[in-house]
């Protein structure tokens, strides 16, 4: 039991950049074997450096495990090359869509006995190896894509991938796994870009007045182009199919808006309230069970190191705080630091701060 | 001069939300007598108590200015009846949509000398009175949208109070006013509304697959959807236009999908360029001057108050930070705290908080 358990060493992890050399680094930091690769043999050195493991080359014979973390469009090539190279090696990858390089590997007539997809939901506004961090994965979801030709073995190297990098494990069909994607992932990434792609046409003076809203809905449209294009086009058939469902809901919308200019406010009314219930369906943070969070609001008074005096308090009171934001900068007079606390514990947290001297409100 | 650059006192608030206690909590603290009103005294209560003004009634004769805060439907009807109430006060609101309450005032034959309109570019997630913040608008854009009747003391009343709550004055015709808040505002929250109503079809087990992405594209999706049908409504004209624009783009979008699908990736990435490129022209986050902002990655280490004394660092250094994100929870092992900062001083803090001996990196 303890043997199938272990991810089998070396771990050999192509492509060194942000993912994979987080995946480098959460394997060193529990104690395993790794070495990286990259068509840029600096960015491996990179990450070696930063502690994902040796940017020397390892024996082909030995390779246990080999974690292919390249773009979407080279990534069955990579995987089918490592199949071959490294015989005896069990192989998985790292990429956003699942059932495209799947096809292409099985229409090359590759075998596929050591091959088993995956996909760690975990990302950053960062690139590159420079932002390698051992716990990205950690508590994030990690989708294992079965397939029926993989053999059990290669499955449970994988599964303890996974577990290695603290992440928690989610079994899903290919599809089922690109269809979750391209609705919670491909499809508000190309409607960011909508929004995104309207403000070029938006004169300067108009934009002075974007607040917070537009900067949200557009942040990830500012991703990587090049990246995106590809996971797109491997997702293709069906974002095709989603896009189709988007025209019925913004067909909709233009209805209820013209019936709105006519005074018939009831349909535009019952849309917005569409959205607010797909809001509120998103679960917890992590990807874990929906965790209701609560919202207090700190008054930071204009005293010197007054933030440094409340980080210290919140971390006495052991808090797990999900979400920081500061209002007003710390730098004026006063501000307002808002975090959101777990609801059930929000009360206790209330009191110790209150007891500690802070003014704490709770907007709701 | 002096007298002129005065808000007319005393000043009555009428509608004691989130933005009217606000504006009575702004005034209040640059020493002008406020009084608030509410449909719910209760709230007038409330944001009495915070230090937004007097809940007691006032003498109609002597009123000075009256900011009308109210929802967007019921807005000319309360001007009106405020011009008749306060037969010497100057009056203004700080509504959502500018063009169809001046055109509804006009329609009913009001003089209009004593009223022009003003919008404060600011808000929150949080709502009611207790949400009050006397510093909502520091720095923020107030739009002033005057009209041919105003008279120029009205005007001066006004740029006044935009003064005296220390926000930034705009002046916009109210027809470009309207024109710009449904591109940077209302549009987005359509578009928002749109992926968030389209969760409600996607199954709960997929839907674990969410990570921040999704939720920072719908999140302004979950605001009051009485309250935004209301602003919808009111700009239903300007917005059917801006839909129709969007229509085309979404075609663009949907054709170039199609062309992937075929191996022609070329308009896509360009489709995908130019959201990128719209992201780049939303200015600095108060609405000034666009500033390059740098973001910093700093390693929070597993030790005692290392986040206080960070932010204690962080004062010392005299540092403008715009936007803070913790990475992972500060109760977790190691974790890291991302600062956005005047990209002209990075290498300054680089280096201050290197030699106070943080492991600081930058992701670029």
């Amino acid at each position: 039991m303890a043997r199938s358990a272990a991810v089998p060493e070396p771990v050999l992890v192509i492509g060194a950049g942000m993912v994979g050399a987080s995946v480098g680094c959460a394997l060193t930091e529990a104690g395993f074997t790794v070495h990286l690769e990259d068509a840029a043999p600096a960015h491996a050195r990179v990450a070696a450096s930063l502690g994902a493991g040796s940017a020397e080359p390892v024996d082909p014979a030995t390779v246990g495990l080999v974690v292919v973390a390249v773009p979407p469009r080279p990534l069955a090539g990579v995987v089918a090359a490592a199949l071959r190279r490294f015989p005896t090696a069990r192989v998985t990858d790292v990429g956003s869509v699942k059932s495209r390089p799947l096809q292409e590997l099985q229409a090359a007539g590759v075998d596929l006995a050591r091959y088993v997809g995956s996909h760690p939901m975990a990302g950053s506004h960062r690139a590159g190896p420079v932002a390698a961090d051992p716990f990205l994965f950690l508590d994030r979801t990690w989708v294992l894509c079965e397939h029926p030709d993989a053999a059990p073995e290669t499955v449970r190297a994988v599964e303890a991938l996974v577990r290695a990098c603290r992440a928690r494990l989610v079994r899903m069909d290919p599809h089922e796994h690109d269809a979750a994607v391209a609705r919670v992932s491909h499809l508000p990434h190309l409607v960011a870009g909508l929004v995104a792609g309207s403000l070029t046409e938006v004169p300067l003076e108009q934009l002075a007045l974007a607040g917070q809203g537009v900067r949200d809905v557009t942040r990830i449209a500012g991703g990587d182009p090049r990246l995106w294009e590809q996971i797109i086009t491997m997702n293709a058939d069906v974002l095709a199919g989603e896009l189709a469902a988007l025209q019925h809901r913004f067909d909709r919308l233009r209805t209820a808006l013209d019936e709105a200019g006519d005074g018939e406010a009831g349909s535009l009314a019952a849309w917005l309230e569409e959205g607010r219930a797909g809001t509120r369906r998103i679960p917890g943070k992590h990807g874990g069970a929906h965790v209701e969070w609560a919202r207090l609001v700190v008054e930071i008074p204009d005293a010197p190191n007054a933030l440094g005096r409340l980080f210290t308090d919140i971390g006495d009171a052991g808090l797990n705080v999900e979400d920081i934001t500061i209002e007003h900068d710390p730098t004026r007079r006063v501000g307002y630091l808002s975090l959101d606390v777990e609801a059930e514990v929000r009360p206790t947290v209330v009191a110790l701060l209150t007891e500690a001297g802070w003014t704490v409100e709770t907007a709701d």
